[in-house]
């Protein structure tokens, strides 16, 4: 099974073991951990190495910004950092993105392990290299893309997570048993929630993302079928990041993944009994029934989309459970329909 | 010839002609051109193409900073760049290491040309594909390796430049020479400066750094012997950005060059014969005679080197004229000897 995994990817039973051996490969000049506060108290303990060198900055995707990249920048300075220096980000997909892009960018690039401490993390920002950080609103605005030198997965980390929390990663193990595994989709629908091996689980998801990465690494074809429910689902995490009640990703990615279904009904290429079957199985799992926002306030954010060109908006929409298109043109008429 | 450059990097006669046919090539949806006053105006009426989308920024060193990208990225949002826009890096150094680092970040990447207008960027930043900014004072401290998609060196551009800032470029000719090229070393000490046919040298210049830079694209070992001079050239260079007469970037290269060619001596690598010879040839090129910063004042611009790591300052010294050695480890006192 792990060879269907990335080479710098490591499932792990024991996360400072593996850090250390990752370590000592390397031979870095100095070392620093990444934290935000949440895993500076409850994930940082559970690594036995040194610990003296910590850069701690706020958690939350409001602070994935330049100006948070400008304090990690000026603490790897002050820390006398060299291009022999090794970053390990020890958090979720904020904390790896945002150090990721940080070292890649630090004198022109230094290493950097990833230790993905959410269940988002590890079964999606884990794998595909895409850093970077949000531009005024923009999501992942400025970024690159750089594999990481090492990525640690380690489910003890897990244990740390609120439930609402683990069912935001959980949306990401949906999205890729729709758009590439029918049989990961029946053994989802066919295993109550409470009973799922997470272990076994867990890096099938991964394998998943993988074979996709690396078939088409710098997303020129297939790789857009990972941003199946993105496209809606990003504009509407992003609207509802700036109120009082933000949504978790993966909140927001199965709206996107229903609302998007539903594009693809209307236009034809998926079928009303599949859309059904998945719009069954998300509301069981996510139970938040906000209104959304209107068509014109979410085109605003739907035209900042990364995969657009001058044609329009493209999709990544499923053609059936398994199997997903990507570069759809959706007719402005259909949009309007969907998100009345 | 040709054959030793890049081929992304064409020795052009008509840059006009050859960028419409590298747009024509890229097809990307919309361009800009990236320009600061002086290339605006004295740059741009030269190249006979649509020029609707410009984005504007003030010359100078002390605008290559995160800021500076802040502001072009904002731009680019707002002429609705996508990720199949073309950016088209107009003016020296400062605009296309900026505009390249800012293009190859904006959506995780946009295609990038550079047209360098400037000898110093023409021979040196046209080759490479190192991209960056400067962080809190410190020289390139952000940045990245990308190669643009093309460079278009043409040069007319070169009627536009002082004698200042043409002298400014032509001391990394001369670094190239004295590193890798003593036939181009007796060339140039064996002509009168007026007489110097630079249609001719820089393609030759070019071709050396591209065989360098070819065989070690990380830097991880020959490409260093470009840094020589640089060590103390960027202090020195760094130091006097923040006095009211800065050096060029030339200025300070060749008195870089000189000091480290006594760290040379001193370390028994470099005969003083070869210093003298060097010595000679740059004083009468270079008239600037000021008095340069104190040992301490240089080591602390010096402690922050790109290259150095724990084991201390490391030095690309010239050992013969047409060979230079690199990660030399100079004693503290010899550097304290020679910088008193």
């Amino acid at each position: 099974m792990s060879n269907n995994l990335p080479s710098y990817l490591s499932i792990s039973t024991s996360a400072t073991q593996d850090l250390a051996q990752k370590i000592d490969h390397l031979q870095p000049d100095k070392y620093a951990f990444l934290v935000d506060e949440h895993t500076r108290e409850f994930c940082l303990p559970l690594l036995n190495l040194d610990k003296s060198l910590t850069i701690e900055i706020s958690s939350g995707e409001l602070n994935k910004t330049l100006s948070t990249c400008e304090y990690i920048w000026q603490k790897m300075t002050d820390f006398g950092f060299s291009r022999k220096s090794l970053l390990i980000n020890l958090g979720g997909g904020v904390i790896g993105d945002m150090g990721g892009f940080c070292a890649s960018t630090y004198k022109r690039g230094i290493p950097f392990i990833n230790i993905p401490t959410t269940l988002l993390s590890q079964v999606d920002a884990s794998i595909g290299g895409k850093l970077g950080v949000d531009f005024n609103g923009l999501k992942n605005h400025i970024g690159l893309f750089q594999e990481p030198n090492a990525v640690i997965v380690d489910t003890v980390f897990l244990k740390t997570l609120s439930a609402r929390e683990f069912k935001s990663g959980f949306a990401e193990i949906i999205k890729h048993s729709l758009i590439q595994s029918s049989d990961q989709w029946d053994y989802l629908i066919n295993t109550p929630f409470e009973e799922i091996n997470w272990e076994t689980l867990i890096p099938r998801s991964i394998q998943v993302k993988n074979e996709i990465v690396t078939a088409d690494p710098k997303e020129n074809g297939l790789r857009k079928t990972l941003n199946y429910g993105h496209t809606i689902g990003h504009a509407i995490e992003t609207y509802f990041l700036s109120t009082e009640k933000p949504l978790t990703h993966g909140e927001a990615i199965a709206i996107g993944m229903l609302i998007e279904n539903k594009l693809a009904v209307q236009s034809g290429i998926l079928s009303s009994n599949e859309e059904a079957d998945i719009e069954n199985y998300l509301s069981e799992i996510y139970q938040d029934r906000r209104k959304i926002p209107s068509y014109e306030i979410l085109m605003k954010y739907l035209m900042q989309d990364k995969k657009n060109d001058n044609m329009g908006i493209r999709f990544s929409l499923l053609e059936r459970i398994g199997h997903c298109a990507y570069d759809v043109l959706v007719s402005d008429d259909i949009l309007k329909e969907v998100l009345k």
